[in-house]
């Protein structure tokens, strides 16, 4: 049998955990090692998750120790959003000879939110013969990755038109998702608390709208975005920490469009709330995440996607996952999930 | 501007004319030969399809004029499913250095249908340094390429069930589909008629599930199929020379399961009838192919596609065009869409 791919595992946060969890019923990776800053340090992974059996591997916070120790293939990094952020382990992972693969949001489409930095890695991968992969968190597949594969089936395309929603009601304990969407507050009192939300949601989506159009390859003049909040009309009394009335903020959708030749090419409408029933007919009661997506052109196609789960909503751990022999053959340098993954798209 | 990559149509029934008429509007390709037996042999292409304009490129039946005249860099073969039916032409190309994509049915799972031949054809491209694809005639995209992308989404996978339905209304004057599917017929005198029709469907969908299953990493004990007529429960007059009465035939369903470990890990139900919207209930009234993907896993996702166009149903050609250029830079050899297709599946 061929030797098992070696992989740390840095950040025990969900996706982390889960990654963990799937890594150890695989037979062709292997967890090697666990970095975490906040959880169980010292101790054994299989105790720290909770698995009920040892895994010998203990959790560090040294980074050094991690890098160095067991000789890994591959360094996973599930723990922050922004590239200043985890740039320096990913530095020294990739200056040590080691892959990297990470679901931080802004690597989905790094040369948008950080030029300079996403150069700089580039050749620190390239020098050392090893290759990055950004995949980006949770919806890069969706609005990204999705449209795109569809866009391969197709002879050309007048619109794309996306229409995603997610469920916050497991978060309704988590007081940043409280902050951040402003559950609760009427419509006039979102100025300070949705803000920092609404920033984020729209500066994400711009950044896909480019994403999306250079990989199709259309020239947009024009981005134009609107983030608003979405009024519950029921009583929803979901957590033991927060109560929507009618009329308070249940959730945000951001609507965004890319313009080219004076046209909308490009629409996409994301939303996230608690009670997604009362904004999408048909979406169901149990938590989940929904999308339509819809290529006008010749054909038409229209998809639908939903997932279900448990353990959470996201696909962007398991597709991390799955990029782990194809990082291992993959050319030096920083490549991303859109414009790098092993998939086609329509031709011009 | 980069040069256009030139490519030879050969073939120019259904398929052709739409591929024919797409590349005329690319920028990336550029359409310089044209060949067919029995269509407008000697006129311009623009003449044959009604295009309204005149191209330049004259249709031949001249199989080496058309190999060696215009210095193409890709041959795209669509006119027979068989693989023994269409190697005369393969080979030739191959063997000028020209690579080949092709829609035939059987290059889907070539291994599957002409072990021998499909050798060759490796061997003959690698000598040559070309490279050759199938795409495989729909439902291609739908039943192979499409659950195996949803695939690299998940972590793992206990089952993956797939339903679809086409349309056969459009096809009603057509006197194969006609005898293939027995429309008119009632259920006890199918013997003849639905045989040749129930044949090929099962052949070709216990090809599709050996394919899907070794791509996936599962090992097959036993492919179990059931093909069984579909008999509507109304009147149809939907064609000048087929009317087919409550009792009668109107299509056909393939129902196959994958079998490993004891268990149905794979689940096609594969239908085509007149009147899809009496066997799936939701199914609109207008003619196009629907169908649902349920990956039963952790995450559990189901998804769904839909697919319309006033000039046919299929995604096989467009998806055929967009493999140009992949295959300009793809390493030689026989390729097939899904086990060399640049997309990444679910990893064990």
């Amino acid at each position: 049998m061929a030797q098992k791919i070696k992989v740390v595992q840095c950040g025990l946060g969900f996706a982390g955990a889960s990654l963990i969890r799937s890594m150890l019923l695989k037979r062709t990776v292997e967890c090697v090692g666990a970095v975490d800053k906040y959880n169980g340090v010292g101790r054994d992974v299989g105790d720290v998750l909770g698995l009920g059996t040892e895994t010998g591997i203990r959790v560090t916070d040294d980074i050094d120790e991690a890098v160095g120790g067991s000789k890994p293939d591959v360094w996973i990094e599930a723990t922050q959003s922004k590239i200043v952020d985890i740039y320096p382990r990913v530095k020294k992972a990739l200056s040590s000879g080691i892959n990297v693969i990470t679901l931080a949001e802004e690597f989905a489409n790094p040369w948008y939110f950080e030029p300079e930095l996403t150069k700089e890695i580039d050749a620190i991968a390239k020098k050392n013969n090893v290759t990055m992969v950004g995949t980006g968190f949770n919806p890069g597949l969706w609005l990204d990755v999705w449209p795109f594969f569809l866009s391969g089936c197709v002879y050309h395309i007048d619109k794309i038109k996306i229409q995603y929603m997610s469920d916050l009601s497991p978060y309704g304990r988590s007081p940043d998702v409280v902050k951040n969407y402003g559950f609760g507050l009427k419509p006039a009192e979102i100025e300070g608390s949705l803000k920092n939300g609404s920033d984020k949601s729209s500066k994400g989506t711009i950044g896909i709208i480019h994403n999306l159009a250079g990989c199709l390859g259309f020239e947009l003049s024009d981005v134009r975005v609107r983030v608003r909040p979405l009024i519950s009309t029921v009583r929803q009394d979901f957590s033991p920490v927060v109560v929507i009335e009618p009329g308070e903020i249940h959730g945000s959708m951001v609507d965004a469009y890319g313009i080219c030749n004076g046209k909308e090419i490009i629409e996409i409408h994301k939303g996230a709330c608690c009670k997604p029933s009362l904004e999408v007919p048909g979406f169901g009661e149990e938590p989940h995440t929904e999308a339509v997506i819809e290529i006008v052109g010749e054909p038409n196609l229209k998809s639908s996607l939903s997932l279900k789960s448990e353990n959470g909503w996201s696909t962007t751990a398991p597709r991390l996952l799955n990029w782990i022999p194809f990082i291992m053959k993959a050319k030096p340098g920083l490549l991303t999930d859109l414009r790098d993954f092993p998939l086609m798209g329509a031709i011009y």
